[in-house]
């Protein structure tokens, strides 16, 4: 065999090894929100740990970074080797150059900063949370300048999640969405609000839970391989390709939110289930990024089953299931799906139109805190103007506001983005789908979802990491990144909701 | 820090390290049983292997060894520690001391054999296991002469379950034991058989779990640290003394089945719940042995929930939640419940007096296959005549006789044995509980399990592996392994149920 040959296929049976133990993690991981017993909850500490200190010391094994070394950029692999080599080594990077004091100390503040986080949370007061908060961007400004000291701090950490996005190009793309979101939604706030009273019904988790496990097979989701079960926070997840998990959660006086909940954790669900299996679950076949990921979950969840369309098909099928929907017409249902839940300061909470506002507001005060053009104390003060300025709301309290979230406090700096991202790419990618299958609307109100469930397997499972993500969403779509698919969908669909005049009647998405 | 404390430490910290792997490989094999999907088969294969190779590289580290040797007798050490270095070094012997080729043909081999056994079950016939079979006799005599070359190889392969066990005491035990239970068993077939229509019905499977749930708990179990599902075969798993599962399955025609296998699982993870937990799951707090740990599901399933006593109290109980039990009374009940299934070849099937038998039969067969004394090609024949001779059926076939059991095409000779001493350990320990605590019965009749449960915590959960098994059975009973404990209880529990003279006319146990 080829030297060259060799040396990939020892890469590629250390990668494969890398992720058998992540999926073994992720069990561990679902087990524990889904399955264990609460008294396990000490023991699963130890057990993710000591499967951490494994997986660190072959991610990071001298042998992996030579072969990398020694592949990188070689034109004896064809392309497909050669982007699984270079996302292998991005990953290689974010561990092996982080001094393992480095990653000691960041342990033990992230248990630190959890801890004062839930204390300072539960006494509302930002005070108890701020020392700890301010250690951990300390240690997230020195992890960032050891896996890349060329680049800004928080641009390394929101590499992370999002390989290869720019600052720059955050800036510009959250700014645009922000000066047309604010006063889109000020508009909105000025107009009689949305009737919902008629599908406020109360009904049995059972039935709540046979509508979504018929709803995720309707879309494609494969239960041969995966499950779907209750947890406190909905989530996809399990252990690999072959056994993709979702989960729910039921509040018996709104089913639409399980239901919306389902389609969405099926959207992530039917990206892992649609990857390329051929490539042995090497990191080139893995999903492209958060932000990616999201645009899955979020175009099944917002584009398709938010829309007319669908419900134009699925609603006489619910009226089967819930009598009480009887007299409920389509364009009422779609309305009462999609009201607009303003004077809201919680991000969980939000809507498709609110909702990138938390998102930017985080961005900015994170950018702002890594620069050094904010500091830690002055945290809920901008936190609180901007929610005032953005969604007209002032946070009651700390509690509500600057603590209302726990990523700062697992050191998740630079994750925020993604959502917002997600949301972006799903209006581009659905518009693209639209183009390229022109019945697409009327194959959605037939029920038949095959084919945009395949635009999307062609388009964006199987590629999975082939190409960085603005190939990726370039060859799906054209173009790159481009915020204003998604700003044209919300002034179609809110500003007809609303009675708003808007620049394109077109019809609703 | 003492040097001898220091490598001890070193110690600990190694061997926490495997028991956690062990959790995780656990809880991936719980989950396989209970709640994996169907398509994820492969990859949970994958993930198992994977892990079993980090295992295997930790559990035969050269630095695990130097310790081991190290350490091995030091009087620096006390009892307890010198117990732990024992246990571990026992099991590091066991997979050090086999070279990797022979690891790597063994598991090709049991593959192999695994297909031609379902092969050959299917077919009813043996001839197209005998060669596999043949060969993973060979690779087990090698396996046993690279483990231990001074001891015959089937007494290294009972060691694997039963430390410290030999062939001379097996003979011994298991012939008294045979030759008390032939002409028994011949006696109570010759009288009328016990009626059991009055409490057959159809009891939904929800209400039979319900029953499940309840009785585990009013045993002890404890549901903080584990839960009960459904799976094709009962057991009892887990992730770690922590997190300790049963599962069950239901017939809804014969509810006694899934309440006596509970009762069954819930001894058994009583025994996991009630370890030593402040030695850190260290081996010398782990169960003694297959054989011990089995005791502890015999003892609750037949000493206890099989007794007369038991059902005082819980009859009146179960007859609130199934109607139908309203006019049978405790003897008819037990009656039913302990009524003799003879004129039967499956072993899974048996019962109290018949089980042993089809456990001995097979150790006899296996000894005498690793002797020599026996070819595999005419192991049909000498399974038959022994089924016929002892048990009074003939096999109808090769795949409901010598081909019934996965034991052998995995390779997990030796196992045999365990079961039925954890026959003779229940009844040896039960008798010696009833003399600590004289009001035992009472107790027991009053729906009060606290003072068994302590006894057997304080007897045999608390010290693990302390001592090797001989002396945990003499610590807790006065003396060594002693079948006629066993014995009295069939004499006195079956004399009584069918109407036979027997030597002593106690009351039932």
């Amino acid at each position: 065999m080829h030297p060259i040959q060799t040396a990939y296929d020892d890469l590629t049976q250390r990668l494969s090894e890398l992720t058998t133990l992540d999926e073994i993690e992720g069990l561990l991981q679902w087990d524990q929100e889904v399955t264990m017993p609460p008294g396990a909850a000490a023991s699963r500490g130890r057990q993710v740990a000591t499967l951490g200190v494994v997986r660190h010391e072959r991610a990071t094994a001298a042998e992996l970074g030579r072969l990398l070394h020694q592949l990188e950029d070689d034109q004896q692999l064809d392309p497909l080797q050669r982007a699984n080599v270079r996302e292998a080594r991005r990953a290689y990077e974010r561990v092996h150059n982080v001094p393992s004091e480095l990653v000691r100390r960041w342990g033990e503040a992230t248990v630190r900063a959890h801890g004062s986080w839930i204390a300072a949370r539960k006494a509302s007061d930002f005070s108890l949370f701020a020392d700890d908060l301010a250690e951990l961007v300390a240690l997230a400004r020195a992890r960032a300048a050891a896996i890349d000291p060329r680049r800004p701090a928080y641009e390394v950490l929101i590499d992370a999640f999002e390989p290869g996005m720019t600052m720059k190009k955050l800036d510009d793309v959250f700014a645009q969405l922000r000066d047309f979101l604010v006063p889109f939604l000020a508009r909105i706030r000025a107009q009689p609000g949305v009737d919902t009273t008629m599908i406020a019904a109360d009904v049995p988790e059972a039935e709540q839970e046979a509508v979504g496990r018929a709803l995720a097979e309707t879309l494609g989701y494969d239960f041969a391989h995966g499950r779907m079960d209750t947890a406190v926070h909905p989530f996809c997840g399990g252990a690999g390709a072959a056994d993709v998990r979702i989960t729910t959660r039921y509040q018996r006086d709104r089913f639409q939110q399980s239901l919306l909940a389902v389609v969405h954790e099926t959207g992530h669900a039917m990206y892992e289930q649609g990857r390329d299996r051929s490539l042995a679950d090497q990191p080139v076949s893995m999903a492209r990024s958060m932000g990616v990921h999201e645009s899955q979950s979020l175009l099944w969840e917002t584009q398709v089953a938010r829309s007319t369309a669908f419900w134009q098909g699925r609603l006489p099928w619910l009226r089967g299931r819930y009598p009480f929907l009887a007299d409920v017409a389509v364009e009422t249902f779609v309305s009462a799906l999609n009201s607009v839940n303003f004077n809201n300061e919680i991000r969980v909470e939000a809507d498709e139109v609110t909702y990138p506002l938390h998102v930017i507001l985080r961005y900015e005060l994170e950018r702002d805190l890594f620069s050094g053009a904010l500091e830690v104390r002055d945290l809920p003060a901008a936190w609180n103007a901007r929610t005032k300025a953005w969604l007209g709301v002032e946070p009651s309290s700390d509690a509500t506001g600057v603590l209302q979230d726990i990523h700062w406090c697992i050191g998740a700096f630079g994750y925020f983005p993604s959502y917002t991202l997600g949301a972006l790419y799903a209006a581009q990618l659905y518009a693209a789908a639209g183009r390229a299958v022109p019945d697409l609307a009327d194959r959605i109100a037939a029920g038949d979802f095959g084919a945009l469930r395949d635009w999307l397997r062609a388009h964006v499972h199987q590629p999975g990491s082939r190409w960085e993500t603005d190939e990726l969403i370039r060859r799906a779509t054209g173009t790159a990144l481009d915020p204003s698919w998604y700003m044209a969908h919300i002034e179609r669909r809110y500003g007809r909701l609303y009675g708003l005049t808007v620049g394109s009647a077109a019809t609703e998405g």
